[in-house]
């Protein structure tokens, strides 16, 4: 099992790749005009640091119930930032609205191929460090981390990419399994990273070419994933971060015997509400 | 401030690297024989991964209260497990009958050349990978650690070598101002690594002419360092490993903006009893 451990990454999770990727293709007059996105955390955290760095002007929509812990990261970058409830708030059509109407460009958290491409440097890495592997295991929430990742594997390698979902948002499962994407509510998971209704656009053409299958577990599963990256690899998962290796403890997915990747996409969660996962599980 | 992550060493501790030296040392008669050690259980778990290694036969003493999740890692490994009460009985003087009776080497924690050698790998690799630091800070138990890393680090080199301990547990710091090693009841305190009544004698000879300084911090203040690695660095740390950067972060030590190296020294910690520290703090 070969973890790529993108709770180290810049922010602590893999979506600074996607930020600073769009932001580099950024002129100095859009820059100027400045960014805008919506998000629950590490994509935030994501674009306020790239946003940082290339001195961009930034605000962020952050859902009223984003975790204290994420909404301080973010502020301590020099964001602005702006909250909206995530259970009745369409956030595309208000991102769509504010850009509008500021003028600022929109780092949209998976629904463009430049933060798709960043995303995808994941599984580049992981390959150029451990060599081939025959399964790849991705978790999804908006989509964009498992498109860039099959797309830089590329159709000619036969690895087999399959993504992980939790159980209560499985909406990219149900939209693979109808050829087309399904709205779901917003699901109710402790799996923060992946509360999406819905797949985005451009991701799931490439989820639909390019990945076999998509599994799904439960809060309690990604608790004991959690757990075990906590005491046998010493490394903090949040619980979107440990969805695909709790796919593989859980004895979710086959591996056939092969070399298997992993994915660990962030380890952005407070001691307190860690500790409270721990707590109720088990 | 750089730090070295023996929390990610094999066993989950710097202690493999003594361990493994000592065992290398052994002919092949030796090994039959077997070994023997007492720990509380990161030197147990790395004597025994050595031993198992080198197809050795191992014997541990383990403390009674030795955390449940440490004797579990040892027991995995394939060694024999004999248990002792850590505040009645003289550790040192059941070792040596033991081993007399029964012909096995002792492969002592730290009170061993070759083992000390072994620790003092960790900042050979530290300066190699970082270059010169200023400063280095080591978590001090027996002193097998900081005595390996001080001779590594030579009298020629300008880095100065200081040791933290946890306050209840002083003895190395009151040897060192004394002059000649003193004694203490063994120390109650959440540091379970440093809970030792005195320097070993060889490492206390090192210790005496080659570290400037012996700091000390609260079981409070271990725990503030315990919650920053992980909420910002995205590792673990069990309560001795994170000793020394917690002098560091209580404002313990000078640094005179110099660079900084800290020995996180090992990693071994459950996820309940890091949820009970967590909790009973802050």
């Amino acid at each position: 099992m070969l973890l790529k451990a993108e709770n180290f990454q810049r922010g602590g999770a893999f979506k600074f790749r996607g930020a600073y990727n769009k932001l580099a293709s950024l002129g100095a007059a859009e820059r100027e005009r400045g960014i805008i996105t919506a998000s629950s955390g590490n994509h935030a955290a994501a674009v306020a640091l790239a946003a940082n760095l290339f001195e961009a002007r930034c605000l962020i929509l952050m859902p009223d119930d984003a975790s204290a812990f994420k909404v301080e990261a973010v502020s301590a970058l020099g964001a602005e930032i702006s909250r909206f409830d995530r259970y009745s708030t369409d956030r595309e059509a208000l991102l769509a609205d504010l850009a509008a109407s500021s003028g600022r460009t929109v780092v949209h958290p998976f629904d463009d191929e430049l933060v798709m491409a960043g995303q995808g440097t994941v599984a580049l890495e992981l390959l150029e460090d451990a060599g081939e592997v025959d399964l790849l295991l991705c978790p999804v929430g908006g989509g964009g981390l498992i498109a860039g990742c099959a797309t830089a594997i590329g159709t000619s390698s036969p690895t087999r990419v399959v993504g992980v979902e939790p159980s209560a948002g499985d909406d990219t499962r149900r939209s693979l399994a109808l050829g087309e994407r399904v709205s779901i509510p917003v699901p109710r998971t402790i799996a923060d990273g992946q509360q999406l209704p819905t797949p985005g656009r451009l991701p799931f053409e490439v989820i639909k070419s390019r990945v076999g299958e998509i599994f799904t577990v439960s809060d309690d599963e990604i608790v004991v994933a959690m757990r075990y990256l906590f005491e046998h690899l010493q490394i903090v998962a949040e619980p979107s971060g440990a969805s695909a290796l709790a796919a593989l403890l859980a004895g979710r997915v086959s591996t056939g015997g092969g070399r298997v990747g992993v994915v660990i996409s962030g380890g952005n969660v407070g001691a307190e509400r860690f500790c409270e996962l721990i707590g109720t599980s088990s």
